[in-house]
């Protein structure tokens, strides 16, 4: 006689979610009987944290948009889902989950499989919290819904007692985050300073970064770099200012947080679950970290197949694809995740100017780092043909090893239509090609889409002649 | 002592000026001596025969914007140049090419090195031409920039006499030509037919081709498929409707003949050089048709990566890759071509409809018939985030082997920034990847860009999951 096998996921967002709708749906294909409990300390689950800045730009009409599905539909397919449940502590000895919910009922919740998908956190540094270890009023981090609705909230009202300025944003850090709160900030019709401790995009070869910030500068932020913010101003418990170590003072109505994230593996770490040196666990290819427990997402180090180690890379793609592979694996079909390869894209949007920035691969000092012996060049080139409209610059930088002439590495920084192309060098790196493959495979032309020699092979075969 | 080698190329568009100008730009990086002669029967170099239903669309100021470089920016950079100069006859023996010029004059030019690249001609029916063999007035093929100034003359006459109805224009094939033609007359304002042989963009799949037909029906286009034109009514010697074998008469002004191109190499099958099944010269990796003799372009088969064997594509993409690789082996560089994949994009765009339309790799059919085990699947997807504007539509349909798992295909049907996203399944088809690949690679997602499920991998996901 078959038991019920009882399945509990840590966390609703996409890893976990991914996870107890496959294990669902593989269970059903394959005729067994498993439940599925899913506990979630907030009351969201599925929603896209990536669009958190477009929501606050004006974008997107409201959060709920950001929600893929609600909790009702969730559990109309057979999730036994439970809001406002806090994990705060494993035993593996006994396989429960000890919780606790916003009322402070404490429970226990038994398992025969564990999934722990329960995310990153973002980093607040010590100066943007009070005597009393809150978060200065107008200073806010950008991760899940609840930082969203607080910043919706905080955009909404002006400041109290009238400011004698215009209204002024900080945005600290220039990565993903940082360059889509600038935007979001300058959409709102404030003043803003980007501030960050190395360069904007600093994940771009230099000379590329450095397109980035011009075109924030062009769009009138003020960009900060080689600093970190050390101390807030404030009036009556709210930010009025931001100074860095180079004791610069910058006026701020708000403050956005996008320094980073850090793994949220304290209750497996809790529990003797090995952590890596990024801070997340280390899952195996089938995403198990032990008997009978699986991780997923932004909780996890993944793979990088370039360097052919574990990095700690939180995002969205990942934390889907891992979330199915433990579905998959817990109904007992033999999946693995084959790692990452650094890919990102993002934009920076406003008034004439827009800006495309994709990356794939290494960079050149990651590279070198890794050893290669890595060689790049930037070329120029065009979206389109030179004759046609949609024509838009495309600065791509392409990295290769010169012994092996192996592909390492894309990024392009252009206007529209420029972005997505990195997803044709994510392929051949994904596939180990040399840089002559992407400078002679056979791709799309039309004069609306590309110039007669690709971008991105113009880009390539200019290196290949140089290796 | 060295003698000055002497290069001719026959043609002076992408695959001629390709090689003619790395052939001198190698050689003089070796410290080699070579006099390169371009012989061209027209007035036109390096121009961009993609370009011109965006021309005749009105999209393109003048036919000056295709031409990459002008004749004299050509002899600038070391070519010798001879416009109007058409060759007759090869003498393989002798090493000699007979030419003659527009005014009689005839020569013959030596060579050590021989460069063909005639290029391919537009086929034309019997029933275009009037009982002295010429094209009926209204009628015309679009391939060469002489076209380009015909269709401009006759778009900027309107018909004598006044027609008693609205402008109309008949366009015959329902390729890529035939699709960017009816999009130039409905730009134009005409009222436009299209009438094809088989489907619109027959070379996807049905489900797909169905897309881009019900797209063109949806902007005011009559389309009739499944038939051919029989005969033309003229009056005064113009063009005034067109029959179709099914016995419908449709009024046309203008008729584009889009129906298809042969290889121009009546030139070496005359000298005894080798013709393929295609009627294309038949080169082999380094481009070599004969001893000291190169073809480049549209007058030569390529090979088919996907199918192993040679097909008639003619696309300005491989040309100039030909042509380079014809230059550098010139030179004594050892270069090769590594093959094709039937990659190629195209749109239509009117008013409100936007569509991009691309393919690479085999269509079902043709997987089908190469022996492959192929399965395929169309899978609905978008560009963006459901919450952001940028959203269009996407349709994917993915190919794939049952037995190997190998991707065979994709094709894309979509809105704007759906075509270009073929070049990454071309990418994956180039390194001979499987499906599993295409759906686990690590594509680039930010909400203005992708859904998290990239939608290529949405779609060779869903396929994976059924083979």
């Amino acid at each position: 006689m078959s038991t019920t096998e009882r399945v509990v996921v840590i966390g609703a967002d996409a890893a976990g979610m991914s996870a107890a709708h496959q294990a669902l749906r593989s269970a059903r294909t394959i005729g067994r009987d498993i439940h599925v409990v899913v506990l979630e300390k907030t009351q969201d689950t599925s929603y896209s944290a990536c669009g958190i800045p477009y929501l606050l730009a004006g974008l997107v009409p409201s959060t709920d948009e950001l929600s893929a599905r609600t909790p009702d539909k969730h559990r109309a397919m057979g999730v036994d889902l439970r809001l406002g449940v806090t994990a705060t502590a494993l035993d593996m000895s006994t396989r429960t989950v000890a919780t606790t919910t916003v009322d402070g009922h404490v429970d226990h919740v038994q398992f025969d499989k564990l999934v722990l998908a329960t995310g990153a956190d973002a980093v607040v540094p010590k100066w943007a919290r009070d005597s009393n270890g809150r978060l200065v009023t107008g200073v806010h981090t950008v991760k899940n819904l609840d930082d969203a609705r607080t910043w919706l909230d905080l955009l909404a009202h002006p400041v109290p007692g009238a400011p004698d300025r215009p209204r002024c944003a900080v945005v600290v850090g220039g990565g993903y985050i940082g360059v889509e709160m600038a935007e979001a900030f300058v959409a709102r019709g404030f003043q803003t300073t980007l501030i960050t401790r190395s360069a904007v995009m600093s994940t771009l070869d230099p000379h590329m970064s450095e397109r980035v910030s011009a075109a924030l500068a062009a769009a009138g932020i003020t960009v900060v770099t080689d600093t970190t913010v050390v101390e807030l101003a404030t009036e009556h418990g709210r930010i009025r200012s931001a100074t860095t170590a180079a004791a610069d003072t910058y006026p701020a109505d708000l403050l956005a947080l996008g320094i980073g994230l850090r793994p949220t593996s304290a209750l497996g770490a809790a529990a003797g679950l090995a952590i890596g040196q990024h801070g997340g666990y280390l899952p195996d290819e089938q995403q198990l970290i032990g008997e009978g427990v699986w991780a997923a997402g932004d909780c996890c180090e993944v793979l990088d197949r370039m360097r052919g180690k574990s990095v700690f890379s939180p995002l969205g793609t990942h934390a889907n694809k891992q979330g199915r592979i433990c579905g998959y694996n817990i109904a007992g079909e033999h999946r693995t995740f084959a790692g990452t390869l650094g890919t990102a894209i993002t934009r920076f949007s406003h008034g004439h100017t827009h800006l495309e920035i994709a990356r794939t691969g290494l960079s050149t000092s990651e590279a070198l780092a890794v050893g290669f012996d890595a060689e790049s060049l930037i070329t120029e080139g065009g979206t389109a043909s030179g004759y046609m409209a949609e024509r838009t610059p495309i600065a791509t930088n392409v990295i290769a090893d010169r012994r092996t002439r192996r592909l390492l590495g894309v990024q392009i920084v252009g206007g529209a239509q420029a972005g997505k192309r990195i997803d044709t060098a994510a392929a051949a790196l994904w596939g180990e090609m040399a840089i002559d493959d992407l400078a002679s495979m056979d791709l799309s032309y039309a004069p609306p889409f590309a110039t007669v020699w690709e971008a991105l092979q113009l880009a390539a075969r200019r290196l290949a002649d140089r290796l």
